[in-house]
């Protein structure tokens, strides 16, 4: 149960430390024939990246340039394990150094040594956002595979910051726009509060993005504990800032009767149609063809200017500002990361039928 | 992948469809020495029983007999696979001959076809929530292990019954009323608007619980893909009904900023306290010590008495009223359910150190 | 790692101790749609019990009846966890309680209190052949889908018993004597030695099996770690009294150069023939289709009514002669839960295709 | 089951191609606190290479230089995964075009394409002896663990090549000469007949090896299919050459009675010790603590230049010889490999006890 590895058919483990040499994943499962290449990986791995010119993000500025040192052989993968490595280069450990013995709060700190008794401290080691980088690696191939055999798509979008929620939607904003947020207006109101809570008050904020998986194939998972919405749930909560996860209708359903909630069927033209999807598109743990739809809670980055209490290794008490580089709200970035563990998710179940 | 196990370590493997002979549970990896009996497993098992002479459960009256068969010798476990069963008595499959060809909405019957092409429909075959059962027989045996070797307990409650919210806690109330709300007067209010539901409208309802973890070791879970939120997410959501799952304060960390969310650190007599829980006892996916709390949402019980549009096994638009004997709501029910799930997390992370 | 499991997508859990209430097996992963009734369980069920009126067997007698508890309706798999289960009816533990604190020679009297601390002595608990009963009910499985699906065929017969080596072969003739020699002149020799051993000498003997899987699908198995070979090579070296295991030419290849080893391809109206089988049917840890061919050594039955030295659990040197209901050689009775390995060990590298 | 990945608790994946970019291992579940150095692995690294001047190895030349990238800091591993590479540099790809639509007798290229319809075919790929450099990498971690934890040694040595076999036994000389054989005299015979056999005739030769750990924690390994020694054959039979595997008395317990073959015990100052070690210290697949011995059966190289027939991708009948820069016998290069594989397997069954 060391647990850098996800998945039981597509496997994907990922390795690395954020001042460490470098982030890599081995994606091992994939099958033969696939065509990808590093721009395609670099592509989504560029999504993952904080915006040029931020004002929201960290300034740490990785190149992130991906390298693929096996599995793949004249452009298409071999069906052996693909590696893929990104060296790290704008490392400032130094940065770090003054928090070797004293506890941030809201980080794995603490929890690092009272496991391990022992941590790579800088930069939060691997406990870092930057381990997310593995599974976008892996995420990017996982999305090509199943754009090219199912035509599934898997896009997120940013649908509340602190109490500013999203009203309207459309699609192609999300890409263009620092927030991932589909509606414009709010969009702007979203990026407006960010700059006021990270240059005024030196505080950082929460938020809640959805993914949705659009034309999935139907029939995947598994009845029981292998439910797809439980590793669903498992792929997001495994994202170091997710504290909650809806498939669905998620909380509402406490609010819905059954004759709401269950979603009559219809048949048109031979094809099953959902009147509704509360279900977000999986009953009984396997899918139905309709859209999956997650929504995710995530956390305010627990890195700000705000001085807090908190504990030293050798259990003083004392305060401390957390400086270094950070983002300020992780929505945008977190986005490519959550539709990467659902593409994962997804790969895996269809390639094991049983 | 196929689904019907649990754990790493701490394996359980759950077999039995709903109106099959048997209902039961493989338990291996236990370790060897605790003291075990049928006793401490059937006062589990009759806790998610309907209650007696309930007027919003289920009529199906089943004893859950448990039988041990395997891997306790002399009062203890032995370290090799625990088996046990549970015949199954009181199925009435005649009444479910009818919805053979016709898709329950909101239930599992078009997925399984989906999926394999066939299936048990006799009450819901292998989806049915009488699969819990084996769940909560390996639940008790968890349960027994945490409390006898860290003192560490569970335990669940209902804090939302449509849009009653429990307002008080008492713990010692919980167990004395059929909703398992610690809120007498509101637990009250939640038994009368099920009744109405059930008796004036022949509908269902839906709900949200808690789930507590009193006391949990420290250092247990994984960085990584195997964080300890992430699998209790997993367990969790692999439950039927439960749609939504929180760590902490789960979606209200939106709200919240890096300065209120970020849990502060005091020692005090050399023992590290936290100044709040928002984290739910989890950082970096690693437990800190402090409680573990799980929030969860059930949806309403898809078989009630109103007619609903659907479709047949072969496509043709059909109505169908799910008749048979039924829960109103879940959450009662489910609690057992849910701790047992947090146990099987725990003393899985417990038994693999690294 | 608690170890009662094998395969990945089929999936065996096998439960049960020698003179506990019952053995069992949960076969998780079993494709929906395959016929499958209590007769052709049975059926191999029986070929694993001691021949009646046996001189050289157990005269323990079990009725050995299998039940079918879940994962079967109308006759067909569902998909779903097939849970079967044996009574035990035939055991007289008393005649173990002389040796509760002694440790048999040979037995895993010893490493279970070495890892256990404590052990369910009667009839070698777990580590009891009987454990096998739950591979050859897997096994009559995994075999039915082998053969309606890819007309896959396994048989196993004994080679060698003590120095006495088969000569001839004459597959029908296997079934037709209790030591499944197919050559009918060694066979006799091989009982004459046996009946010898254990009236006159009141010792056991070893002996070497074959197993050959005729026309297995080609492309079986991983090129690494999971090679076919390596997990046929675990298989069977889980099975209690195996010392050794060969695939193909085995031990022999010492022996033989390159140019010998290699089995030379020949294409002959468009099929791939090969020229030998000193590969025994696998390169590179993938079936080719040839025929797969596997030896076992199988250890002398360890109980015997010869006085040896040994300790007891308190380190006090003693002597011990293991009486009770035994079998002289395993190589009759293995040879179906050997068959069965192999058969669990194909369908599981059937149903993951990568 | 992609079948990269070794180990449950002490995970190993293994990547890269002979001819790729580089090879590489990520070692996931060592405990933190462990120093180990780049020139800890090298050392390892360097005894799997061939030896200088060899004149019965192959002719490239790689300097296999380790680079560890993650999982160790400060000169200690921090628990979390440790990534190690090794770029390729003496890949000679054109030598392999001209068999890119030719199987080689007795290589894993027909089987390869039957799989994955596709395959790099530079220097055999993933099927290359070059793999195994990965499991080397981490052997040495799983060795430096078991040394400075347990006191338990690993080592190997050549005991038969052709049909010359060792005699004597001197330890000390096992590193001393090119064929890691503990028989001074024998060694130089073995080398000549080597010689011969390569430069004469063109042609390879088969070998036996012996492992032997030394001092093994006694406990080690689960009663059913997780046995010590069920889960050693997997190890061993997964190295690409190996096509026998025995513990102990392997194929030997054929020609032994009960009374030989049990291994007796005597206590003596508190210890419990053998009378001889038939069982190869392992029973009931659990550790005795006894010294665990395993033989390998190593087949001869297949690339030989001698001409054999063949048949090409297309199915035509053709003939190859196999050139390019090849062993001429593999005992002596597979030695670390195998115990890498012996020391992976006792850490994995070391750090998960129940």
């Amino acid at each position: 149960m060391p647990g850098n590895t996800f998945g039981t058919t597509f496997k994907v483990t990922t390795w690395g430390e954020s001042h460490g040499k470098a982030i890599g994943a081995v994606i091992d499962g994939c099958p033969p024939g696939l065509k990808i290449s590093e721009a395609d990986i670099q592509k989504e791995v560029n999504r993952r990246r904080p915006a040029e010119f931020s004002k929201i993000s960290t300034t740490r500025r990785e190149k992130d340039q991906v390298e693929i040192l096996s599995g793949v052989f004249e452009g298409k993968t071999t069906g052996t394990p693909i590696s893929i490595i990104v060296r790290n280069e704008d490392a400032r450990s130094k940065d770090y150094s003054k928090i070797k013995d004293t506890y941030r709060p809201g980080h794995a700190d603490l929890t690092y040594d009272l496991k391990y008794g022992f941590r790579d401290y800088r930069g939060g080691g691997r406990s870092s956002g930057r381990e997310t980088l593995g599974r976008v690696i892996a995420g990017a191939i996982a999305k090509k595979y199943l754009k090219e055999n199912y035509k599934t798509e898997i896009y997120g979008h940013t649908i509340q910051i602190a109490n500013i929620k999203a009203k309207t939607f459309t699609k192609s904003f999300i890409e263009n726009n620092e927030l991932r947020c589909a509606d414009k207006t709010v969009a702007k109101k979203m990026q407006e509060h960010i700059e006021k809570m990270r240059f005024q008050e030196g505080d950082s904020v929460g938020a809640i993005i959805e993914v949705v998986i659009k034309n999935p194939k139907a029939g995947l998972g598994n009845p029981v504990f292998d439910k797809l919405d439980a590793d669903l749930a498992k792929a997001m909560m495994s994202i170091g800032a997710i504290k909650g996860v809806e498939i669905g209708s998620g909380f509402d359903v406490a609010n819905l009767k059954g004759s709401e909630n269950n979603d009559q069927m219809h048949s048109k033209n031979g094809k099953t149609q959902f009147l509704n999807n509360h279900s977000g598109g999986i009953l009984g743990g396997i899918s139905t063809g309709a859209d999956i739809t997650i929504k995710l809670a995530v956390k305010p980055v627990p890195s700000i200017s705000k001085e807090l209490q908190t504990i030293t290794k050798n259990g003083k008490n004392t305060k401390i500002k957390t400086l270094g580089r950070h983002d300020c709200c992780l929505a945008p970035r977190i986005i490519p990361v959550a539709e990467s563990m659902a593409a994962i998710t997804l790969v895996d179940k269809l390639l094991t039928k049983w």
